[in-house]
């Protein structure tokens, strides 16, 4: 088995003429496709329709080519697609395919792997709280032993957190104050779901009360987004495995505030590419194929002992802000723009901080 | 001669009480102060009052001390403020204060040294043409000479540029689309008198058709905003020179994009600063004491062939992006978010890139 | 003939049900629809993909049942969609449907006709020019007379205008500041247009000149936007006449400035309608069914006098602003907030004014 | 004792030149100024420095006339500001002032009549509880006895509400989640404060769990905004009485929902004002000095059964269109774009909706 990757980047959200393209010559086979994620232009916010017009965008031409309505694309390909290209940050959709069989037996270097899941459909109550957090920890559980990697092997869970609609009884039975039905409660169980299951925090430590409270407790892989009326969670899980052949790797690092540089740089180091003078020369820019990180802008309102405004300024959300910066960094540290950052980032990387993952061709 | 340089960080625009404990401990004399440039939290737009008030709050503190009306406190102190503290950026105050006599010869190295100008005033008409060029160099060369420095020794010219209200008689004889009395004119004329100051242009590659289209011209050394209903420019002058002493040097460099990072880089390693994994180290960061840069969201739409979408969003100004981006690269490689980053950089730095300057104490 | 108008009011952007569950149910023939109008929840400028989202699902619904390829559902029905549902706007679709055969001979009262035209394609010299206001001038009257209807029985001409992409034989020969290819110069041309077309300017009075220039010069029945690379502009007439029956009457009228109530009162009162203490009752609200309006924050920056902050906020956009305003106004004024306002009327109704049109069952 | 009222329109947040003008020539004395309303042109969030600003200014001025410092004028002079001139509404500040002597007897007709006062300093844990409630009614009541006035008479009371620091017992003590000092809890319990002290809602309707939770307990004349760090809640209270004269009076009224034009006209009706065709004639909009109204954008996203955007826009705040629309309202009835509405309205008026006062000239 091995996995490719192809970057299209993109004029707008409705934009498909890459993969069109790709596929029409034969470059891609659709029936490989296990994911599509992408980056689009909109705020980010409730209001940002840009990811939808992606979907149904995509939905369109894969529905063709899979033989399928569109509206049950889904259930086949993961899409996957965050708004806010702020910034230099380049607009574009990273289309991952699985190809090959089955390896008889281990190659002698791991490779990039992945495969995707979905939790049990959630309740309303069961959000960011110990349920969520354990039936998580199932699914990428299972997805690991399914893709025979070890939690070491895991370099990104790439989740997008159940939301459910709110019953009648739930309304009537849980004062709202009780009531976890949030993205940032999705987002915090999720992460700690990866947490659990990647060994990073031990169910001990874990409890209702220390989810979006104990910010020690985190994972280095996860990168979860809330979507709302979403029933069940869907995770896309990326290892390097012996049993996957191919030329790409992924590598990941944590960046322990929003200007850690230095873990940018460490991410870089592990896939053999060493920036000169803070960024990498072109040559080295064109082996990295995806980059991901999560943002946060700290919510204690201070940087390495500095105010920041990015919470306090009433015209432009802090999402807008930290993502913008992030991706500033990591255009600047790696030459390339095409970079995918999604933000507030609980239990992701500590608090003000947040994982990076790329991946890159083999050196 | 000795130039001083002591950094506030403020808690909103109106918080002098950092400038206000130092005079008061008798660390700064305010009759050495010499300019304030600071960096507000505000939209850095028409509508930027941020700029004001913290004009306003420090025109009542120096009044006290320097004895004369608030509204006179600008003709003997230079205040300049840029507003948006985008992303990282901590909001401060840079107070620069001049004492000591001058030397009767020369020191072995160069140390920071400054001063302040005025150009004549303008009129409405001469505003983006060569008349303002040529008055904006004569101001410079001016106080080059003043200062006793080459050209090679100028690192930083911050400019406020004129922009006289109209006369009735402007009105009636000059067709509104002829008029260059606009923001972007005054910064485009204002730079390449510098330029042409320093050398960086002739004055014959230069015409009234050359300002703001002939992007090949610029300055590697202007720092440019325009004020409406100001009637002259108003200039500092950082330079190194062996006829002052002190801790501190300056040291320039150009970003020749937006992601330009090796750029700050050879900045830095001119002070003799060295980054390590990308950024310097807590001991060298402490080095750093001032940091100004202009920033550019390149209206072609495109930073190394990669679409960005900075003038695409109604929603959020190309302003505060590329401030956003520029001041999260600058903390990035320093390690320290009290930068000053101002927009807009018609020939200062190529299109698309823009000067930065960073003043340290020297090693 | 006669017209038949549906209002479906969204859930978002992609929210067609509606309009399914009305052909589903048979109460609307797709084969019928002419043309469908929309307001969708985005911000109304370059980035605002809504437009998009709802052309691309409208499309979807209507290829299946037109029985061609959703790309080409547009040759066959107007869509024409207005980001920006700014305060109580309520986003929703009118579809406009067109039924029955033409009458043998004229009925004793008037009735709501509409139909729709295409200019010829444009280049980017035209636009803004002359040419583009004789064209539109022409299509115009052309529809008129395929309506049989004069002038007098024109309420509302809706306008998407051209804007060729630039072909490079342009971007030589002509300097950029001489080309007039861009939305408010189609805006203007376009409104002219109809203007000439309706005997509200006389050609005498039009040169290229006078256009976004000579502000006394405008229609009271045109409602136009631009939309980057159309290369021909089209146009929706809708005007009472005495050749279709049914039981819908359209009304118009011009507001002078931005809250020029009496002006919404006019129109209503045409309609035989009479607000009660400024308002309609709702039995009287509930007869009218689509109320269109364009919307100008008066760019000398004064209302009656006072000072306003439309155009010096750099947060939020002078469109976003007036067309809250007008909105509200018209909202307020009918009880009714499934309102239709699109912002920057050059040429359509005075400087800072814009035109109202109201359709409703007749009494 | 007689009320006059200066109503002064402003070029931007520091502009004092109305009002230094009035007092040079004599128009105001000074030491009879009770308070100063203002509106400016900020966001009306937490970085809004226009206010800040504003009182600045003017403290400056008052500092002169009233021989204090800065500082301390507001020891002696209520200064209110709102930022958020959205749309139409006209930034201007109002001046109130008291002169003349006590009458010894009644007059036949009431006329406006004011006052100011504190409450006792509150702690943090008293916000948005009933201690709140109670001891802001006991500072009204005390207010109105003061005044002689009943609680029919009063038609405005205009409140800055307490929100003091945290101190560190509070934060050791009492968990987050369960301190209600915040903007919206010190809003909702101060105007409960004022609609126990007015007989709008009886001491057993309320308790801490009713406050911003039972919405049907509200009252009509609260005006309330809540500012962070302030210690004890401030008030003005604006009512008419047969123990003052003057030429003016003050009506008041409540909008139901937000597009509720004819509870505006009723107002106007009250202060002898008739609209025609919907607005105030001039002679009449000149009649009316002051407009006072508070905003919400219905947190349950609908208006009269149609959805609405306000709050699932994540680039503009509800803030800024509920009062975009308000004003905009009011102004279209009274033809008068000197309007003051803040915005966020708990217990003020019902949900959705909000009050309105009007300050005219007796007819
Ligand atoms: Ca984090
Ligand atoms: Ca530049
Ligand atoms: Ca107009
Ligand atoms: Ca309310």
């Amino acid at each position: 088995m091995r996995t490719s990757v192809y970057r299209f980047f993109t004029t707008d959200p409705a934009d498909v003429s890459g993969l069109v393209r790709a596929i029409a010559e034969g470059m891609i086979n659709p029936q490989s496709i296990v994911a599509i994620i992408g980056k689009t232009e909109g705020n980010g916010g409730i209001n940002d329709f840009t990811r939808t017009l992606a979907m149904m965008a995509l939905s369109q031409v894969l529905a063709t080519h899979l033989d399928c309505r569109p509206e049950l694309v889904e259930e086949r390909v993961v899409l996957s697609f965050s708004g806010g290209s702020e910034g230099v940050a380049a607009p574009h959709i990273l289309v991952f395919a699985v190809s090959g069989r089955a390896a008889e037996q281990a190659y002698p270097i791991k490779r990039l792997a992945l495969a995707s899941a979905h939790t049990r459909p959630f309740s309303a109550q069961e959000v960011g709280r110990m349920a969520m957090v354990r039936e998580t920890a199932r699914a990428l559980t299972w997805l690991m032993h399914t893709l025979q990697v070890e939690p070491a092997d895991v370099h990104l869970v790439q989740i997008k957190g159940a939301m459910p609609a709110l019953d009648s009884a739930t309304t009537e039975n849980v004062r709202a104050e009780h009531l976890r039905c949030d993205m940032a409660w999705s987002r915090g169980a999720s992460a700690l779901g990866v947490a659990l299951a990647l060994g990073e925090v031990t169910e001990s430590e874990l409890s209702d009360d220390a989810i979006n409270r104990d910010w020690s407790l985190y994972s280095s892989r996860a990168s979860v987004s809330a979507k709302p009326l979403l029933r069940r969670s869907e995770m896309v899980l990326f290892a390097n495995s012996c049993w996957w052949d191919g030329d790409l790797v992924i590598a990941h690092g944590v960046m322990q505030d929003i200007i850690d540089v230095p873990a940018i740089h460490a991410v870089l180091n592990q896939l053999g590419l060493q920036p000169v003078n803070g960024q990498l020369a072109t040559a080295d820019a064109e082996k990295v194929l995806a980059v991901f990180a999560k943002s946060d802008a700290d919510p204690r309102g201070h940087i390495r002992h500095r105010r920041h405004t990015m919470w306090t300024d009433a015209d432009i959300s802090d999402m807008r802000y930290s993502r913008c910066v992030v991706s500033a960094l990591l255009a600047g540290v790696t030459g390339e723009t095409g970079i995918y950052v999604s933000t507030r980032a609980e239990h992701q990387g500590p608090q003000g901080g947040g994982p990076v993952a790329v991946i890159g061709y083999a050196s």
